[in-house]
């Protein structure tokens, strides 16, 4: 972290302030330049929270050098972290397909859906219990009854289940759940991230609607700090200004992410296109840019979908889908198993 | 709403399509143009989801007319709501400011701010106990012991409290709290919501960075469906391409609240600037767009404050402010009362 | 400028790199921390490009510490600037209102709305001949006629004149206009900017819709650079996600401009709200954050109006508007003269 | 275009409102519902202007169902446009790599690149001759000289040379240009679309840093209205909220453009992210989401480059991107001739 002083700044006020920086276990370098006097701080800066330094009256400006996350830091942790959730891997050259429907909505549904992805190839089922909806008058999801027709649907098929939790109330339900998934709502719901990161739960963590990299990263870092190493993150769309498509799609996001952490990186292009016929040229974007992972919605009558049928394959879609994505996943080098 | 059908839909599915949506109990009016055929639909549209009707291979576009919220909503409550909070009224003509620091951070500190600012005229003490920190490192707040700090500041001041909710399990403790407030990245943390509307409590709810205004009343309508209707609204800038300053206060949503919505609007000016220097004309031009109150942030040493020092002006700055804000108040013909 | 010199960075390297910049008549300060060697560069760095250095391999990061702009930086300009449009003052205290319609429509038009906003006290009229229009197929502005209309309605009135200019080959056009406008669309016409800087008109530079500050002041820059000091900075509304209204206007550029520049600061309400309905709060919050002018869409007869007509007040409300301009104005303390 | 009325609208008003529409040659359908009455338009829109109509009093809402353009729908021109450009073919499954430096300096760095990336497989040169640059201080481009520079380098390659236009004053200068390039800054510079459409020349047309697909489109449209069908798409970065690349690639705009418009679709990957190590997987992105070419830049000695050094490829960077691309491209069924 770098500060630049003032110029003309009190002498005695600039000594307070390095008396409190060296109070933190930081070794201070001081610059002097003709325009402009620096301080340099070495040490561990992350818990140097830069908007007090500024608050400072003697300081013009605080520069950040170093990222100020640590375990969520490829630097710090050079090989690619490989999460394995029953069986299957995650990251590090292993690809894996998440599919379901938006909604659990009946027993009937769940196992229809996790019958047909199973064949179709994917390794995970998606199926939402609580539903995050805009309007109090929307489904809501049928709760603690979807994550029991979860359970059904695993039994029948094997396929381990990734399902969201909204609130901190709800993890005993979430026991034996296979991936909890933080939604794009809760990606800065500290105390859901604090408390998951006191279990050992594999943690699906979906970037926020208008959340930077730098802040996802910051919120895997709430789940990494408390011991719990296990996090999968997912880009599903960001807002922009663009009113054609639900959300834009960062696919920059994908390399960038992998320069800056070890942590897998799975794409949602479901919820970034927002309609079903754009999923297939963003699956193929996603696999090609690097990703780990996609995240798609399936449904067996999207027409009739309680939530977010517009942007569901059926499964027929998602068969022909698998079809390329498994030779393009193999093209660009990395394997599903 | 209005459903615009594709050229040449399947007519047997177009029927299909009209006999779900009158089991809702809508009523459908179909009108056939030379190029186009339209559904409009008739009757409490809030419960029909747009994007299941997105879905249905006949239809092009879904349009809709009337607003998603019912309760928040100014065409059918067309007077001002006035909220009252310990005796202070804020709506209608009564403006209010809350200020207080950001972080309570010990009995000397709160109550020391709590005097400057009642003797400034403040009507209501913010400050946080539990706080959102996007870093894992840095300060979280003193939690349970910070409220009980805040009771003491209320108990030496007669100042209501106002301070921050950010889990359900909480909610016990915050029984004797004033105004709960929901910090912008809990906006639509929809299980909080519910929770707070089987409350009784006052409930300040602010914008989230990249919520759109209908997205803030429809998280006010979740708090308003359980039976709450003490909602104040807070719009505390949003985040947008510009770096020079934290956030973009977005000044034009208090003339479009006060057309669409009934609730109280409340200017944090702090945190849309982000820098102390700039609250003075931003509180100048929320009074004069037309808001019902200011929250601004106050701390006793923003240089050493524990979080947000330098958006925090000083107790002699915000004595300086209220003489201004006391005089615009008035200008613009509202009451501090 | 601070450079950020990468570890291990090849010496032989790190020395062509002061050599490079010592050519271009800067001083280097290096200094050598721990973690971090740093260079700091000190002189005019307005002519260091920032992306250049970024590519040179031995470095990590390079800060910019001064603003890239020096004409139009109040550090090197303390005073405000007032510029006098045919005997109207504009900025350090003095303020204007802009007022006429969006697009000049006919003699008889034009010559009514100059008349009747010069009764209710606007100082310039606003009249767009040359109009940058999103469709081809849309009314593009009765262009030189247009102009040829403006000097009539000067004439009838003695309002001076404000007109968009579009196109560097229509310049000799505008030898008699008062004020030229360079709108949002052409902010980063660099062309353009460097002909208006070999004039000695004074130019209304309309920010872009998604151009930060810095970049407004850059396009005034350039024209500054080339001669022409007489520039008007003009605030209109910036894109952002929120859609229930045209733009978002940016309140807050108010006090930032006031802080980084010198030069006058105008508020166009009606662009940035899009509804006439709007323009009053808005510009009422302009007046308190403390602008130096409204930019007002004024028309006869708005729903015939071949443009913008949504948001365009008729002669009878820019009169009521101005009654409360006036005295808001004052009750900030700026005249209007 | 769907009309919906207000309730109680003046009957008089709405029948002048009708007779007005119909003078316009459209025919209007009435829809008379419980709580709403609509008027359906049918005919020509594209002439009919929505902020007309918004500020018509008896209008609640007015809603598009058809595009505003129509030479660059795909509606009525179903089949891919394909582009030839001096014997190579763009569109339609033909792909094309446009590439070098982001500036001409001399003719030996130009003649320089162009043979590597001829070498190396590239079918179009690119180079600026007039640059757009933020600062006036700057290096502005060689202007004519560049453009002479460019023809040896096409002389001594064979290679088509595409270079930006900035103002209708050097058309002249352009006349054997192979492809003319609208800079992202002057997207919306009508003036300058116009007169492109009066010319026969192959235009690159950039999308702005904020604009909508939409308005991308309409920006077709002006050089297309003019008679001049000759224009390819070029998507390269966004402006959003996000501070870690230079833009945010929008890869949903080539599946979205793909079903919008039959022209060719171009992604620039080098300033979507503004470093070089980002291109490989943001050019993968880009063929596999279905673009029909990339624009690429390369320089000779990215560290001494006078402009966009960061984002440069050497190249022997290029050449091993070419590789990866000509397999990629293949794989996904287009082909590079």
């Amino acid at each position: 972290m770098i500060i630049i002083l003032k110029k003309n700044a009190n002498e005695q006020k600039v000594n307070q302030l390095i008396e409190q920086l060296k109070a933190k276990g930081l070794e201070i370098h001081e610059s002097q330049g003709v325009q402009t006097r620096l301080l340099g701080l070495v040490g561990d800066t992350t818990q140097v929270d830069i908007e007090n330094i500024q608050a400072n009256e003697v300081v013009d400006q605080v520069r950040r050098i170093q990222e100020p996350y640590k375990k969520a830091n490829r630097t710090f942790h050079p090989a690619d972290t490989v999460i394995e959730i029953a069986g299957r891997k995650i990251g590090g050259g292993h690809f894996q397909v998440i599919a379901g429907p938006c909604s659990v909505e009946s027993e009937a549904q769940i196992i229809e859906v996790a019958r047909a992805v199973k064949a179709s190839g994917a390794g995970l089922l998606r199926g939402g219990a609580f539903k995050p909806r805009t309007s109090p008058y929307s489904f809501q999801g049928l709760r603690a009854d979807g994550l029991e027709l979860l359970r059904k649907a695993r039994k029948a098929t094997g396929l381990p289940i990734v399902t969201e939790l909204m609130n901190t109330t709800h993890i005993p339900l979430f026991e034996d759940v296979d991936v909890v998934q933080v939604g794009a709502r809760n990606m800065q719901n500290f105390e859901l991230l604090k408390e998951l990161g006191h279990t050992k739960k594999t943690v699906l963590l979906k970037r926020g609607l208008s959340n930077t990299l730098e802040e996802l990263l910051m919120s895997a870092e709430y789940i990494m700090a408390g011991g719990n190493e296990n996090v999968i993150l997912c880009e599903r769309g960001i807002r922009t200004f663009e009113t054609s498509m639900r959300n834009t799609l960062d696919i920059s996001a994908v390399p960038m992410l992998r320069r800056l952490t070890h942590l897998p990186i799975v794409i949602d292009p479901s919820h970034a296109a927002g309609m079903s016929w754009m999923v297939e040229s963003l699956s193929m974007a996603a696999i090609a840019a690097g990703a780990d992972g996609l995240m798609i919605e399936v449904h067996n009558s999207p027409e009739t979908a309680l939530s977010d049928g517009a942007q569901s394959l059926t499964p027929a879609q998602f068969d022909a889908l698998m079809k390329k994505v498994k030779k393009t996943v193999e093209f660009f080098g990395k394997t599903m198993d």
